[in-house]
């Protein structure tokens, strides 16, 4: 098992706008991506859950997907949420993205049931693999106990890398637990484990981390970026700093509204703070107060011109 | 808002066969819907946590259904599960199953937000319901907090009821809590409450409770069926004995594998006891103890003849 080189960096799990209509709007999020990637994301993770993408259809999420390629974005740099309680949606999504070329997937474990044992759990990415049945296919585990309370132990991992050493080749730990982050490293040299949360990011490069998968890469991939790039230059802890107390800002917040609000605000474009049932957009008060804590205290504001 | 009649009684959260290549079995699910009809079931739920329900595609579902409609089943006696954490799946699955004729749907909430709120959760099934857009849809809430994590509080239940009181007309309450079966039943005098166990069927009927929709009307739907039709008989409480005794020692093993278990089992029929990932089906010696005990404590056995 090598490290796949073209996820290793700054992913961003991609927001997704919607229209007035509810909809979601395909050109907002393919001007999203582009500009995402401008600033500095090495990959992009549509339909991931800052990106509501469980709020989303089987159909809504393939097309969007087909928006992103068909309006310029490389396959390769995509690594789509395709993961579902259901297996046969699970293969109907990951089959859908690999045909699209898509670099790798990032895949939920099956959360509705919540007694689901280690065999069970393996068995269900095994029936996925075969029924893929696509070489190119790349996993990324999605691990996220908080929300989807089904997660991935050590021992699972172990066991899903060892069975499928060409497929399944990394993990993002959202757990927000460094001491399991930490252990799934020291286990799997090779693994390309993603801290869910910048705050982890020089911690994870200086134990083998392939970088992060992080919420807040939609507002702040270039701060990010540069701590990913400069990680063994002096000044690394100092700028580790800023971006961790910048995402401590924003998640003081409810994170998905917070960052359509700070997206909105900056774009000039209000109906980018909708959001999907069962999430409320954040009152305009709040709204209001994130944007004035972020300006005031972390010097932030987003800069579109570039993307323009 | 009048209580909906065809749905009061006992109601099967049908099992789901699975076919040697994995996928869902019309065939054997037809056989086994009318024989559970033929048994006394007054209703069918199609989808429910017992179906494994989540664990099936979209499509799947769909032809399932109008395999029922299609093999002579009637489309009244039918409450699939149409919820989804996805707005999008939840209005398609909605759509389908009022355009079949179905009497009614049994509906999650969006499942995989922790945090979802109250206005949150109204807003998606308004949304729902607007995006159906047809008079005949009847909803009954599916509360199972152990699973889903997410619920109905008594104040949601009491909003939905008030803003759509011809459309939300029934609840089925798995939390396994009386306490909280009673105080919807002492709030919502005429909204249909299930149950979700036989266990509370007699409780439920003396505070004027619809019936029970529960896992183990799969293997004894005539037992509960007449404590159903006999509450008020002086034997009563000792009939509702028998079938507690039965479904705690039923629930004593993994419910769903053992369901299936026991009806491969009785049909002589050994692929009836695929379960899909992350389910495993019953070691060998296990099920040979469910099927024991029930005969030699319960006097329990499935007799198939009379669908045949």
């Amino acid at each position: 098992m090598t490290r796949d080189p073209q996820f290793a960096g700054v992913i961003a799990p991609v927001l997704t706008p919607f229209g007035e209509d509810g909809s979601p709007d395909g050109e907002r999020y393919l001007a999203h991506c582009q500009w995402l990637m401008a600033e500095g994301c090495t990959g992009l993770a549509p339909f991931g859950t800052t990106s509501e993408g469980n709020s989303l259809g089987l159909d809504e999420r393939m097309e969007l997907l087909e928006a992103l390629v068909g309006g310029g974005i490389d396959a390769q740099v995509l690594m789509p949420g395709t993961g579902s309680c259901s297996l046969a949606d699970a293969v109907v999504l990951t089959r859908h993205a690999v045909d699209l070329g898509c670099g790798g997937v990032l895949m939920l474990p099956p959360f509705y049931y919540k007694a689901a044992s280690e065999d069970g759990l393996l068995r269900f990415f095994a029936d996925v693999i075969e029924g893929v049945g696509d070489d190119r296919l790349k996993i990324y585990l999605y691990h996220i106990p908080p929300v989807a309370q089904i997660g991935f132990s050590l021992r699972l991992i172990g066991r899903l890398i060892e069975e499928f050493p060409d497929t399944v080749v990394g993990l993002k730990d959202s757990s927000g637990d460094w001491a399991n982050t930490a252990a799934i490293l020291a286990a799997h040299p090779g693994f390309a484990v993603f801290p869910g949360s910048e705050v982890f990011l020089l911690e994870g490069l200086r134990n083998g981390g392939a970088g992060c998968i992080s919420a807040t890469c939609n507002v702040s991939a270039a701060a990010i970026r540069h701590v990913y790039d400069h990680w063994q230059a002096g000044d690394a802890d100092a700028r580790q700093g800023e971006i961790t107390a910048l995402r401590k800002a924003i998640q003081a917040f409810p994170m998905i509204p917070a960052l359509k609000a700070l997206i909105a605000h900056y774009r000039g474009d209000s109906g980018w703070a909708r959001v999907r049932p069962p999430f409320e957009a954040l009152p305009a008060a709040q709204a209001e107060q994130v944007i004035r804590l972020l300006a005031d205290a972390h010097n932030f504001r987003l800069d579109f011109a570039k993307a323009a």
